[in-house]
C-alpha cells in the first residue's frame, strides 16, 4: 500500500520571520504536514495587501539554534506568498497559513491585515488559505491558538474552502477552559478612532504618528470583533472579489451614459 | 440669499505628487470645487491598503511653478488619508477623489492598489470616494477621464453613495468618440499570471522583480476588465465589507465547536 504523503504547508506572517506566533503555528503545522516558512526578513504589520514594486527582492535562508528554520523575503507577506510560490518551493502548497498574528485582525483592521493579505494572495494563487490572530498585543499565549489553528487546518484539508475565500481566525488571548466556542462571523463594522500623534523633532519640525483605538461598533455574536470581546473565536470568511453586489442594479439605475 | 458653497474636495493618489493624473484630477476638480491635494512624496503603486507603522511621517508643502500645490506625506496613499483628515484640512471633505491612476485597476488589481486603498480608507472615515484609473502605461491621455470624472462627482455629490462602497472607475485610454459608453461591472476574475524575474547581482546574488502579465479570464460586459477591453468606461462599486456573506452559513455547518 502506498504511504499517504503529508500535506505541503507554507507558513508565512506580517510580524516577521523572528515572530512569536510564526514558531507557534510552524511548531504545530509540523505535526501535521511537511512545513516551510516563508516570511518577511522586518516586522511588516500593517501592509495589507501592498507588494513591492519598483524594488528588487532578497531571500535569505534562516537559521535559528544553529537549525535552518526557514526563508526571509525583504519584503512584504504578499510578496513572501509570490517569491515562495515562484522561487522556493517545488510544488504547489496544499495549505497556506499565515501567522499567528499578534494583536487582533478583526473589523476594519481585516483590511490593514498583512497576516491576511498573505492568506488572500494564496487564495488568488488557488491555494487554500487561512490567516490565524491573537486577540492582544499584551502577554501574548500562543498555545491554544496553535492547537486551534492544527484542528481547522486539518478540516479545511478535508473539505476545503469556498471559491476564492479566505479563512480569517481569531483568537481570544484566555486559557483554553475559558474559551466560549468558535463563531462564524461576519467582519465587523468597528473601526479605529484615529488619534494621529504630532510631535516635534530637535528642529522643531513637526511629524506625525498614526495612531488610534479600535472602537466597538458591532452588537451581536455574528460579528467578529463582538464574538471576540466575548471570548469566542471568530472564524470569518473574507472573500477576494470585494464587489458590492447589491449596489449593481442601483448604480445600473443612475444612466451614467447620459 | 445665502450663496452655495462649493463641494469640499480632496485629491489623492498612488503614482505621488508628481503624477501627471493627479495634476489632470486636481485641476478638473477645481472647477467645480474648493480642492485640497494631499499625495504620496513618492511613487507608491501596489501599496493596497497599507499604512505606516513604526516609522513617523512628514509632511510638506509643494510648489510647483512657484505657485503652492498640495502637500506631500512620506508614506502610502492610506496615510495621506489619514494625515489630511486628522492634521490637513479644518473641515471634513464632501468627497475624496483618488488618482488619476496611471495603469488598470481592474480585477484582483483592487486589491493591490494603492488609489483603491486611499478610497477605501476615505469610506472607513464615512466620506464618498471614488477611485479613477486610466487603463494604460504608455502613451497616456488623462484629458477624457478629467472630463468624466467632474460629471461623475458632480453625480456623486447629489446622491451620495451606497454604504460602506468606493466607486472604482476604469477609464480606457481612447479617444472620447471611440468610449462604447459606461458599465457598472463586479470586480472581475482576471488575474496576474506571475512571472517573477531572477537575476544575478555583481557578486553572483541572485534578486528577485515581482512581474508577470494580467490574464484576461472574464467572459463578458459584466466584469470591468472585460468591459475596458471592450472600450466601455467600468464603474464598480468596491465595499469595505470582505465577507462572503454566501459561505457564512455553510462553514456554520462544519461544526467547529465539536
Amino acid at each position: 500500500m502506498k504511504q499517504k504523503q503529508k500535506p505541503r504547508i507554507l507558513v508565512c506572517n506580517d510580524d516577521g520571520i523572528d515572530g512569536e506566533g510564526l514558531h507557534v503555528l510552524a511548531a504545530s503545522m509540523k505535526k501535521i504536514g511537511n512545513v516551510t516558512v516563508v516570511a518577511p526578513s522586518e516586522p511588516r504589520s500593517g501592509m495589507g495587501h501592498a507588494m513591492t514594486l519598483g524594488i528588487p527582492l532578497r531571500v535569505k535562508r534562516y537559521t535559528r539554534n544553529s537549525r535552518f528554520f526557514g526563508y526571509t523575503v525583504s519584503g512584504t507577506p504578499v510578496d513572501c506568498i509570490k517569491v515562495a510560490l515562484n522561487h522556493i518551493l517545488s510544488e504547489k502548497p496544499d495549505i497556506i497559513v499565515s501567522g499567528i498574528n499578534y494583536g487582533s485582525n478583526t473589523a476594519t483592521n481585516t483590511l490593514y491585515s498583512g497576516t491576511v493579505g498573505a492568506a488572500l494572495e494564496g487564495v488568488i494563487q488557488r491555494i487554500p488559505s487561512i490567516a490565524f490572530s491573537l486577540t492582544t498585543y499584551e502577554n501574548a499565549d500562543f498555545t491554544y491558538a496553535g492547537k486551534f489553528a492544527r484542528k481547522l487546518v486539518r478540516k479545511v484539508l478535508r473539505q476545503g474552502l469556498p471559491a476564492d475565500t479566505v479563512l480569517s481566525v481569531n483568537i481570544p488571548n484566555i486559557p483554553e477552559q475559558e474559551i466560549q466556542g468558535v463563531k462564524v462571523t461576519a467582519q465587523g463594522k468597528s473601526r479605529w478612532a484615529e488619534n494621529t500623534i504630532e510631535r516635534d523633532d530637535m528642529y522643531g519640525n513637526p511629524y506625525y504618528w498614526l495612531s488610534g483605538k479600535l472602537q466597538l461598533l458591532d452588537d451581536d455574536l455574528s460579528y467578529d470583533e463582538y464574538a471576540v470581546r466575548e471570548n469566542y473565536i471568530a472564524v470569518t470568511p473574507i472573500s477576494i472579489d470585494m464587489t458590492n453586489h447589491d449596489a449593481l442594479q442601483d448604480i445600473r439605475c443612475w444612466k451614467l451614459n447620459k
